[in-house]
């Protein structure tokens, strides 16, 4: 198996409707129009997926982590290009697998390769890694931006939190759950839902958004402190699935299991924020994506983001999210 | 040290000429403009710089490896998302000496950190992982391919072959070079010159054209492959360095000798066809973008790429360039 081999038989057919991939054959790749929304998500075998994940998932997630970025902004995906860093001892049936998953999910989000890099490590076991910069077309309201929520703007979160954080715990049988539970959580830690739909659907509606992927609490607080502002959370509006809820009813305290769910990494949700005055069109913008959309708080002014009870008394979080430097 | 204060203070900064990075605060940036031609290269510490190089040089040679494969297109570089993936005991002090390899880059070559991902390995010892996303303004005449040279077209070459391959061999200590030969060679390994100028003035004139990274002979040989066409190359034609040529003449065998030189990996010069009528406007392009360039053979019909000696002896080439899963 050589490099040339794997790009000419794996790679380059998932560029078909990428005419200016030109089959993976040249240096670089053009693409036609413009403007672009950009984004780049690096994962790492180890670290952002387990190393046993089946390869066609892990593929899968890898695109999907990026386009949740483009839904935050309200971008269009179009694109993208991909770096693969290989265990020295890899198998062209496992690049296959890879590639089959990457072929699922352009599919279904209709994007397409256009170019990249294949490489491998030195070391057999050097963990696999992979880099995305995927590309898209902006709304015609213009991207929705971190920084520009208002103070008294409403808090909103689509889907439900904290699933694929007890995903993992599942899979790496830190806790037990039923078999239906399990199969349901592990799905969403394998593979997150972009809210693409949702994301163009508030493109000049939505004041400011985020996409959660280190934990609701950390990626909210980001989206305060970018635009100046508090984000108080109301912790039993936090929407939960089933097996989540489920998971909290079991847990001693439970004030403090909704804290945890809250500070989950992984859901590649968005959260975002919108005037009092916008909250039918939020919701008519929800219903037409069908997009499940919760309001959980609201932005004030002050600094940093806290998670309250009914009575509004501050719950403390166990941790602020993930962070590769701490 | 947080991941948000190292992006915030080493890596915000070298947004600055760029409004749609949005200083790193957002999901994505925007790319105003288009259209774009797009590159990815990923380096390795270990595979393709030596994990004791300074990390300024290492990152001025991952923007230089894909300024180069623009160069190859005759795009004007523009800028790049990067990802990195630190080893796991990484300091802050060596994060901004990359980063300030990168800034001085960014001035040399007018292009601008546009966005990215900063994660690290769970092992301190994970090897440092680059990968950049290089995009740039396509040349109004259209990119260069590599498919399109013509049968009887000439072949030539910039600059110098075979000083990187020579400068890790003089960095490594497994040959003896003079200090200042070493220092120019082993300076050819860490800071490839992307052929940029030279890139814009051939485009519309070049027949086809490729970077060279994996070795004259395996490059040459996949334009010629992706023509349709067969590369013979007249050994002594080659372009050699003046520490190139003494390492030669210190050779017992100076036919093995050459042809070793053209299977040395990271020249980061181009290699291009034109039409023998233009072998006049090639030379001006060359002159006014103050690159050296060599007509170093021909393309013909058949396949492969072949070495000649003065008599049309075909010399045997010991490899065929670095192949990642070979």
């Amino acid at each position: 198996m050589g490099e040339r081999d794997i790009i000419r038989d794996i790679f380059a057919p998932l560029t078909a409707d990428a005419p200016g991939a030109f089959n993976l054959t040249d240096d670089a790749a053009v693409l036609d129009g413009g403007p672009y929304v950009v984004t780049k998500d690096v994962l790492i075998a180890g670290v952002h997926f387990r190393p046993k994940d089946p390869l066609d998932l892990v593929a899968r997630k890898a695109l999907r982590v990026n386009l949740s970025d483009l839904a935050a902004m309200g971008a269009k995906p179009e694109g993208y290009v991909l770096g693969c860093v290989w265990p020295g001892n890899i198998k062209r049936a496992a690049i296959e697998d890879f590639a089959r998953g990457l072929g699922e999910d352009q599919a279904a989000y209709r994007v397409s390769l256009y170019g990249g890099d294949t490489t491998a490590h030195k070391l057999k076991s050097g963990p696999l890694t992979i880099s995305v910069t995927m590309f898209g077309a902006p709304p015609k309201q213009g991207v929705t931006r971190r920084s520009t929520a208002g103070a008294g703007d409403d808090l909103y979160v689509t889907g439900s939190i904290g699933d694929a954080g007890l995903g993992l715990k599942a899979l790496g049988r830190e806790e037990k759950f039923t078999t239906v539970d399990k199969a349901s959580l592990s799905g969403r830690y394998h593979l997150p839902e972009p809210r693409l739909s949702m994301g163009q659907a508030i493109a000049g509606l939505a004041t400011a958004a985020i996409d959660l992927s280190d934990g609701l609490m950390i990626d909210v607080g980001r989206l305060a402190a970018a635009s100046g502002l508090r984000a108080e959370i109301d912790a039993v509006s936090i929407p939960r699935s089933a097996a989540a809820a489920a998971w909290i009813a079991r847990q001693d305290k439970r004030w403090r299991a909704l804290a945890a769910l809250s500070t989950f990494g992984d859901d590649y949700e968005i959260a975002f924020t919108a005037p009092q005055s916008m909250r039918r069109s939020v919701m008519m913008a929800a219903k037409a994506s069908r997009t499940e959309v919760a309001r959980i708080g609201s932005l004030t002014r002050g600094e940093g983001a806290v998670l309250l009870t009914e009575t509004g008394a501050e719950i403390p979080t166990p941790r602020d999210g993930f962070d590769h430097f701490a």
